[in-house]
C-alpha cells in the first residue's frame, strides 16, 4: 500500500473539527476562501506529494547534487519536479493578490506543505527558501527590489536561499565578518565568505539570489551593526545576465536531506561582487528575525512531515510484517501474528503517533496564530496572537526536531534488521530528521529564545495566555466526559510552569542571567511537553465529544483518546522532574571545568 | 589532536581503583597473570586502536565491501589490517592455554577490545565474531570439530559468524525452517537461508564457518526442535577445500558498521551442503545462549566504544572551536570564548562523560561478574556472580545502545553544522551505534529477557544481590564523604525496583503475563538508570577517596564527582517515573487496536 505521509483524515480533523479554520474565512483578508478553496488548494499538494514527489524521494536521497566546475548539477528528477512543484502556486500562497498569491492561511498553507516535505524535504526546500526570501524584499525592498528580484522569486523564475552562516561564526551571528562596501551606483560591493547554504547554487533556474547579512564598512560590531542584502549569483547588465562574482567555493556532505546542495560561497573574489540592500541599514538582524516565525514554523512542520512519513511506513510494516506470537500464548505450531500485535510494537507505535500527531497540532495552532497575529480584525486580537506565536515558535521549531527524530528512530526499530538498510525507507528519513536540530538556529539556540525572550517578554504575557488556552481546553475535556485526572495533570503542569518562570525571570532581572539560562535545555523540554499535552487534551475532547454524539466511525476517534491518553500519563509526568531541575538549578555542568572532562 | 578513542587514565581507574582488577590474580585461573601483564595487553590493543584501526575508519565507512559473481570483496586496507590485528592474539585471548589462549580476564581482554571497536567496529566484528564462533565448538564441539573449525577459527586461519536470523522469522527463533537431513556420514545436509549474517563471506582467509540454527528433520515445532550446526562455506574433501553449496544470496546495504558485510544466505541450492552437528540435537538454543552473555557484553562495549569516540572528539572540538560569548557578558569586541565555556555545550559534553564512562564501568562490572562466574574458588561465589551477570547482561547490552546512540547524537549536536558532515566523524559513529538496538536480541527483547526471566529468577535472587552492592557502595560513598542525597536517591531506586518487582512478579504467577511484561521496556529503562547510578555512586566515592587523601592531579577526580552529580541528579529521578509506569499498568498501548491507529 502506497505510503499516505500524513493522514488526510487527521490533518481534516485538525482544521475543521480541532482549530475550525473555516472561522479564519470571517476575517477581512481571507474572505475569498472557504472550506472548498483549503480543501482543493490541500488535494492538489496531496496529489503532487504522492504521485512526483515521493516516487522521486530515494533515488535523489541515493545521488546528490553533483559540484562540477564550480556549477552545481540537480539530480535529473528534480528538473521534472520543478515546474510540477511551480503549478501548485505556493511560493506566494500566502501572500496578497497584489504580488500574485492567494491570500492563502498559512494555517492551510503550511499544513498543505508538510506533504510536500513529507513526500521529499528536498525538493520543497527550493521553494520554501525562495518563498521566505522573496517575502523579506515584499516586506523590506525598495520598488526596484521588488521588480528586480521578489516578482522573480515568487514566480519560482529564479531561486531564494537564506544566506547567514559564516565558517568562523555558526550560530554567532555577531561575529559576522562579510563586508559591504558602498558605492555610487546603489550598491554595495561585497567580500566574504558563507557556509552551509542551501540551494546556493543550482541549474534549475538562470538564477539564484542570495539574502545575506554583512556589515557596512564603518558598521558598529556586533548584531546592530549587520544589515540585509540581496545578493545574486547573476546580475543583470544592459539586459543581459553577467556574473555577479559569487563563486561556489565547495558542497558540503550531508548526512541527510540530500536532494538539496549544501554550499560554501564566496563573495567577491575578484571585487566585483554586487548587493543590493534591503529594508535599512544596520537593521538586517531585526528584518530577518521579524520572518524568522514563519520560517521556524516550516521548519518544525518539516520536522513533523518527516516524522510523519516514517510512522505511516512503520505502521504499514508492523500491520503486515507476521512474526512471533503473543507473550501469553507460543503455540509454535500456530502461524506467527502480525507485530502490531505484540504490546511492546504497539507502544512504538503509539509513541510515534502521540508525537507526530500532537506535533502536528502543535505546529498547527502556531500557524493559526501566524494568521491571526496578521489578520484578526482588532489589535488586541492580534496582539494576543502575536505573544502566542512568539512563545510557541521555538517549542514549534524544535519539538519535531528533538521528538521527531526519536519516531524516526522507532519507526526504523520497528522494522527490525530491515530498517538498519538502505533496502528500506526509515533510515533515509532518520537521516533527513536529524538536520532539524541543527539548522535555523539550533535546539540550544530554541532553549536560550525560549526562556530568555520569549517566556519573559511583557511579564510573562504569554505564558498567561496559554494558561488561558489550556484552562480553555480542560474545561472543554471536562464537560466531555474527560478523565478529570488529565485535566489536573496539565493544569498543574501549567501553574509549575508559571511559578519557575518568575524565579527564573526574578532571578534575570537580580542581574543571574547565567543562572536563570542555566536549565534553558530543560526549560525548553518542560514547555514542549506541555504544550504538546494542551494539544492532546483539546483533541481528546473534540474526539470524546464526537464519540458522545455517535458519531461513526470510532476508531478514528478511539485512536486519539489512546494517544492522548499515552502523552498526558506517559510524558507529561516528565514536565515536573525537568521543572525541578531549573528550579534547583542543579549545577553539576555549571561547575564542570574544561579540564575536568 | 589524535583521537584517543577512550581516555586511558578512565580505563586505568575503572581497573584498578574501582575493581581492583589485580585481585583477579589470585585466582587459580588467572594466576599467571598480574597488572603488568594487563597492561602489556592493553597497551598493544591501544597502539593498534590508534594507530591501524582509527586512520583506516573512514575509508572503511566510505567503500562498504563489494560483492561480484557471488563472492564478497573486502575494502583493501582491511587485507593489511587483518594479520596484524590477529598478531594480538584476540581471538582466543580469554581462553585457556590448552587452546592455544592466554586465559586473560574478560573484564581486560573486554576493555582492550574496546579500544580497537572505538578504532573500527568493522574491522573488529571479524575478530569478535570468529572468538564466538569458536568458543561454541570449544564449549560443545566434538574432538574432530575441535581440529577441524576450532583451532583454524583461533588461529584466524578462518574466520566464523552467528548465523541465527531468517527472513521470515527474524527476533523469533522458534520458527527457525532451515532443515538439516541427517546422513551415513556423520553430516547433515542443509538446506535454508539466513539473513542478516555479518562476515559470512569474505576474501580475507579462504574459508568461513557458520554457526548455525537448523531444524533436523523430524524434530519438534519451536525452539525445542533446534539444533546448532557448524556449516563451512568450503569443506575439505581429500585434503582440499571445495565448495560446500553455501551461496552468498546477496548483501543488505547497512546504514553503519559499513566495514563489515552483512549478507543473504542461501544453503544447499544444489543439495550438498554439508552442516555438522555442534553439540546435543536439540539443544541449539540452549547452547547458543550459554555464550549469549559474552556476545551481549560485547556488543555493549561496543556500542560504548562507539559512544567513547565520539564523545572524545566533541570533546575535542568543544575545546578548539571558537564561537560567541558568555551570556552575561557579550560584548562583540571581545575575542570569541571556545565553546566549551557555554553552559549548554559542557551539559552536552556532561551527558555524554555520564553516558560513556557509566556505560564503560557497568561494561567492566559485568565482565568481571563473567570472570568471577567461571574462575571464582568457590561455588557460592561463582553462583552469586553468575546471577549477577545474567540480571546485568540485557542492561550492558541494551545501555548503550539506547543510552549510547543519544550520546552520539550530542556528540554530532556539539559539532553544530559541521557534525552533520561526512566532513567530520560523528555522523558515522552515529549511524554505526544504531545497529546495537537491533543485533544480538533487540532492545524491546533485552526488556523482555531482563523482567521475564532475569529479574524474577529464583525468586529475584539476582536484585537481592544487586541492592547488596548498591548499599556497600553507598556505604563507601557515606564514609568517604559523599552528600547523604545522592546515597538515598540511588537507595530509595532500589527499593522501589525491588518491590515493583515483587508486585510483576506476582501478576505473572497469577497468570498476567501479558500484564506483567507490558512496561518491559519501561522496566529495562528503570534498571538502566539505577545499574548505572550504582556506578557512578561507586566511581564518585573513589573519586572522593583520593581526592581526601590528597592525590594529584584532581582533575580527573573533580570531573568524576561531576559526572556522578549529573547522573544521580539529573537521570536517575526519573527511575520513578518508569516504576510508576510499571506499576500502574498504564495501558494506552495495551489498549490501543491496530485499527484506531
Amino acid at each position: 500500500m502506497e505510503n499516505q505521509l500524513l493522514s488526510d483524515r487527521n490533518v481534516d480533523f485538525l482544521l475543521y473539527e480541532v482549530l475550525g479554520a473555516e472561522r479564519l474565512c470571517e476575517l477581512a483578508a481571507f474572505r475569498e476562501h472557504g472550506r472548498e478553496t483549503f480543501d482543493l488548494f490541500l488535494a492538489s499538494a496531496r496529489r503532487m506529494a504522492r504521485q512526483v514527489l515521493m516516487p522521486s524521494y530515494r533515488r535523489m536521497d541515493a545521488q546528490a547534487p553533483e559540484l562540477r566546475d564550480g556549477r552545481v548539477r540537480v539530480h535529473p528528477l528534480m528538473k521534472e519536479i520543478y515546474p510540477q512543484l511551480l503549478s501548485l502556486g505556493l511560493i506566494n500562497a500566502t501572500r496578497p493578490a497584489a504580488v500574485g498569491g492567494q491570500q492563502m492561511p498559512l494555517t492551510v498553507a503550511s499544513l498543505a506543505a508538510a506533504y510536500l516535505m513529507a513526500g521529499n524535504g528536498s525538493a520543497y526546500g527550493f521553494l520554501g527558501l525562495t518563498s521566505a526570501a522573496a517575502h523579506l524584499m515584499e516586506a523590506f525592498g525598495s520598488d526596484w527590489l521588488k521588480t528586480e528580484f521578489m516578482t522573480r522569486l515568487y514566480a519560482g523564475e529564479w531561486t531564494g536561499t537564506m544566506a547567514l552562516t559564516e565558517p568562523h561564526a555558526g550560530s554567532s551571528l555577531a561575529d559576522v565578518t562579510t563586508r559591504a562596501t558602498p558605492t555610487e551606483g546603489g550598491y554595495y560591493l561585497i567580500q566574504g565568505a558563507k557556509i552551509f547554504i542551501s540551494g546556493a547554487d543550482h541549474d534549475l533556474t538562470e538564477n539564484v539570489v542570495q539574502m545575506t547579512l554583512a556589515r557596512i564598512d564603518g558598521a558598529p560590531p556586533g548584531i546592530k551593526g549587520i544589515s540585509l542584502f540581496a545578493i545574486p549569483n547573476r546580475r543583470h547588465e544592459a539586459g543581459h545576465l553577467v556574473p555577479n562574482d559569487v563563486h561556489v567555493a565547495g558542497a558540503v556532505h550531508k548526512l541527510g536531506s540530500r536532494g538539496i546542495p549544501s554550499l560554501i560561497l564566496s563573495f567577491g573574489e575578484e571585487g566585483d561582487c554586487r548587493g543590493w540592500l534591503v529594508g535599512e541599514r544596520e537593521r538586517g538582524i531585526a528584518h530577518m528575525f521579524q520572518m524568522m516565525n514563519e520560517a521556524r514554523i516550516m521548519v518544525g512542520m518539516g520536522g513533523v512531515a518527516t516524522a510523519s512519513v516514517a510512522y505511516h511506513e512503520a505502521l504499514a510494516y508492523a500491520r503486515t510484517r507476521p512474526q512471533g506470537r503473543a507473550a501469553a500464548a507460543r503455540d509454535p505450531q500456530k502461524p506467527q501474528v502480525a507485530i502490531v500485535e505484540h504490546a511492546d510494537v504497539r507502544r512504538m507505535l503509539l509513541r510515534q503517533k502521540a508525537i507526530v500527531e500532537g506535533g502536528l497540532s502543535l505546529l498547527a495552532t502556531t500557524a493559526l496564530q501566524a494568521d491571526l497575529a496578521a489578520h484578526a480584525e482588532d489589535a488586541p486580537s492580534r496582539r494576543r496572537a502575536a505573544l502566542l506565536l512568539d512563545l510557541l515558535t521555538p517549542v514549534a521549531k524544535s519539538f519535531p526536531a528533538e521528538w521527531g527524530f526519536e519516531s524516526n528512530v522507532l519507526a526504523m526499530q520497528v522494522h527490525g534488521g530491515y530498517g538498519y538498510t538502505s533496502e528500506y525507507l526509515p533510515e533515509a528519513w532518520l537521516r533527513d530528521q536529524k538536520l532539524n536540530s541543527i539548522h535555523e538556529g539550533t535546539t540550544g539556540i530554541q532553549g536560550l529564545d525560549l526562556l530568555g525572550r520569549k517566556a519573559v517578554a511583557e511579564g510573562g504575557a504569554a505564558l498567561g495566555i496559554l494558561q488561558e488556552e489550556i484552562a480553555l481546553a480542560a474545561k472543554r475535556a471536562k464537560a466531555a466526559g474527560i478523565d478529570q485526572a488529565w485535566c489536573d495533570g496539565l493544569g498543574e503542569a501549567m501553574t509549575t510552569l508559571m511559578e519557575l518562570t518568575q524565579h527564573l525571570g526574578a532571578k534575570g532581572l537580580a542581574g543571574d542571567v547565567e543562572g536563570m539560562l542555566l536549565h534553558s535545555a530543560d526549560y525548553l523540554a518542560l514547555v514542549s511537553i506541555v504544550t504538546v499535552a494542551w494539544q492532546w487534551l483539546l483533541q481528546a475532547a473534540v474526539a470524546r465529544e464526537a464519540l458522545n454524539s455517535g458519531r461513526a466511525p470510532t476508531d478514528f476517534y478511539q485512536g486519539k483518546l489512546g494517544a492522548a491518553q499515552y502523552w498526558l500519563l506517559t510524558e507529561l509526568p516528565r514536565a515536573k522532574l525537568f521543572a525541578e531541575l531549573c528550579r534547583s538549578g542543579e549545577d553539576s555542568y555549571a561547575r564542570m571545568k574544561s579540564d575536568w572532562f
